[in-house]
């Protein structure tokens, strides 16, 4: 194991009916003059936004509001945030939404107190001071709740890029199931998926000896093999969605993920995905994945022969370790498609002519020279072959 | 699964040398003037204690010390640490040790800034307030080191008691799995046997859809059925002490433990074991956690056995479930036994005939009138039964 920190400061508040004391938490921590950020009109249908309003009321908080959060959420509105923020005063920034309104409100947070252009942060710069950020989580997925990064798309050349830093950790986040019943049942699946993800990425490691971050990891995958059905079959199952919403936060708060090296790259390939087709993050995992790991298997056919037999059940073939381990990739590739989700560039929008755009983005794009790395390194060549593997 | 909220803020530096950065970390959190609390001759004749002055005196930090911390810590020692906290203006407790440093660290915190009698902590007072503590933890075994719980006994009548509060939550924590190699096997495998317990006192609930909390204990079990035997068979194998020392941590920060209720007889049938023969409280745990899940199984069979198969690897017998159940707290028993713990009443020094008061106190003490509630409540005939099974 490789020496590490952790820390996940952030109170969880989960279960039913939580974020009526949204006012009650803004306050504990220290929260007098709050822009509450959402997305589109789902939170207000639901009466969720009012809700919150009123429990800010009742604790004594004046608010701003700002909506209009798309998924892949943009630099533009980051900066009418910050602008608005400024303007009124605003000390603390509550985030009601998924992930992508949760990393639009980082920003804001970020950007409001830095003196140059908040896209600074999105290009290298660590964020080290930011007005304090609460959430109230209305999808599992991205498990931005409980963790100090956000992405944010430049509309200029749609970049999509990541921050980072523990002043963007969330000081509270509400957690309550119940708000994710209403979820279309594709972009439950999409949620699924991106935290499945967050699994593997950590999974996919070249550090030896890390059994305990196995185990937790294996576990969760785990969850979301027994929970994930459960939900896409009865929407209104609010205990598979607590599990799956636990599962979400502990997948990516790094608990799982400290003291190895960690892989990244399916992220990395899907990210531009999501910016030239603006497909949701999860569905674009979902084509992503399956391709890399048959890509990048031989590498270590050992650990994908463990993730087989220990997550999908797969019987170890001791003669043909490499069937095991594909015979796992199988197993995900099904899984994925009997929650939805798509499983190649057809069924996603992609298109093959688009390859070469890709590629050029992926390997060049962000600083880079040529090529990804993680638990492989993969060059333009790689990246090539991989998103044909999509087609 | 149940509402909940979770809070742990800890600071944790994980890995080789980790400890040198003791004085960095003191001065992040806040302190200028240390009282470093710790053990016996152990923590001196390593070196450690030097290097952690050394670390200080780099920081421009100033301390005092206060060694003699005994396992199951007493009060006795606490009041000495308060009144030299309070004269010598102490601003920040340091802990090197195990958990029994730490909590008497914790309630030396606690207590030196509190008007009344520190003790009250332990009859029922939450702890609100506290000088901020930091921890060099050198056994993987209570998991204090990220948790909000002390236990200390009181001299008179030897009461070992509990107190609770997110302001003794540390500050910061240290580990360094090195520091724990030089631990005689004896520690090591009573620090083993603790952290398991505190999987299972989690495991043990009467909450229904806990799947994800499920999964991560037994993860965490696993994680220490795989490690535990590497490290007594080679003391210096730092990799499988790295495992278990994350492992330790997050067995007892709650992580896993939140949204279901859960079960604490054994520690608590365990405490007037070690209250009064001052024995490892991981040993007094071997022998107590057999008995109590020999007598409790049948409250919920399919529990158990879903334990046995899914930790122990036992085959489920469809026909006969308790069969499965059963096999599971053998295995147990055995994985214990392989690690040189006691598995009974003369093993670990017990006598039967206290058996009467060791009843009484469990069933009358700290508030008690007349039974301890968990999974399973057990009034005076089922506690002297338990006793009796373990003679």
């Amino acid at each position: 194991m490789e020496n590490f920190t952790f820390y996940s400061p952030t109170f969880f508040a989960f279960g039913k009916d939580t974020e009526n004391d949204a006012g009650k938490y803004v306050k504990r921590f220290g929260g007098s003059k709050v822009l509450i950020h959402y997305g589109g009109g789902s939170v207000v249908r639901s009466g969720l936004l009012d809700r919150v309003k009123k429990s800010l009321e009742e604790a004594g908080i004046s608010f701003v509001t700002l909506g209009g959060v798309k998924p892949n959420p943009r630099s533009g509105l980051v900066y009418d945030g910050i602008e608005l923020c400024r303007k009124e005063k605003v000390d603390f920034v509550l985030a009601v939404g998924g992930g992508s309104v949760i990393d639009s409100s980082k920003a804001i947070a970020a950007g409001t107190i830095y003196d140059g252009d908040f896209w600074d942060f999105y290009t290298g710069k660590r964020i080290e001071e930011a007005l304090p950020i609460g959430t109230i989580l209305t999808i599992a997925a991205a498990g931005s709740e409980g963790s100090p990064d956000s992405v944010i798309t430049k509309e200029e050349g749609m970049f999509k890029r990541g921050a980072s830093g523990d002043a963007i950790r969330p000081k509270f986040s509400i957690l309550n199931p119940a708000l994710t019943q209403t979820l279309p049942a594709y972009q439950t699946a999409a949620g699924i998926t991106d935290i499945m993800a967050h699994l593997h990425e950590r999974y996919l490691t070249n550090s030896k000896d890390v059994e305990v971050t196995d185990r937790l990891i294996e576990g969760l995958l785990l969850t979301m093999i027994h929970e994930g059905p459960r939900v896409i079959e009865n929407p209104d199952n609010y205990e598979a969605r607590a599990n799956i919403m636990w599962a979400g936060m502990m997948a990516h708060n790094n608990s799982c993920g400290v003291g190895r090296s960690q892989d990244w790259n399916s992220h990395n390939i899907e990210h531009e995905l999501s910016a030239l087709y603006d497909c949701a993050h999860g569905a674009g995992l979902a084509v992503t994945m399956p391709a890399v790991f048959k890509y990048v298997y031989k590498h270590d056919v050992s650990r994908f022969a463990k993730l087989a037999t220990r997550v999908w059940g797969c019987q170890m073939d001791f003669d043909d370790p490499e069937r095991t381990a594909l015979e796992g990739i199988a197993a995900l590739e099904n899984f994925l498609k009997s929650i939805g989700m798509p499983l190649n560039f057809a069924e996603l929008g992609a298109k093959e002519e688009d390859i070469p755009t890709l590629v050029k983005a992926l390997c060049y794009g962000d600083g880079r020279t040529g090529s990804i790395s993680g638990f492989v390194t993969l060059d333009e060549e790689d990246c090539t072959k991989i998103y044909k593997m999509m087609i």
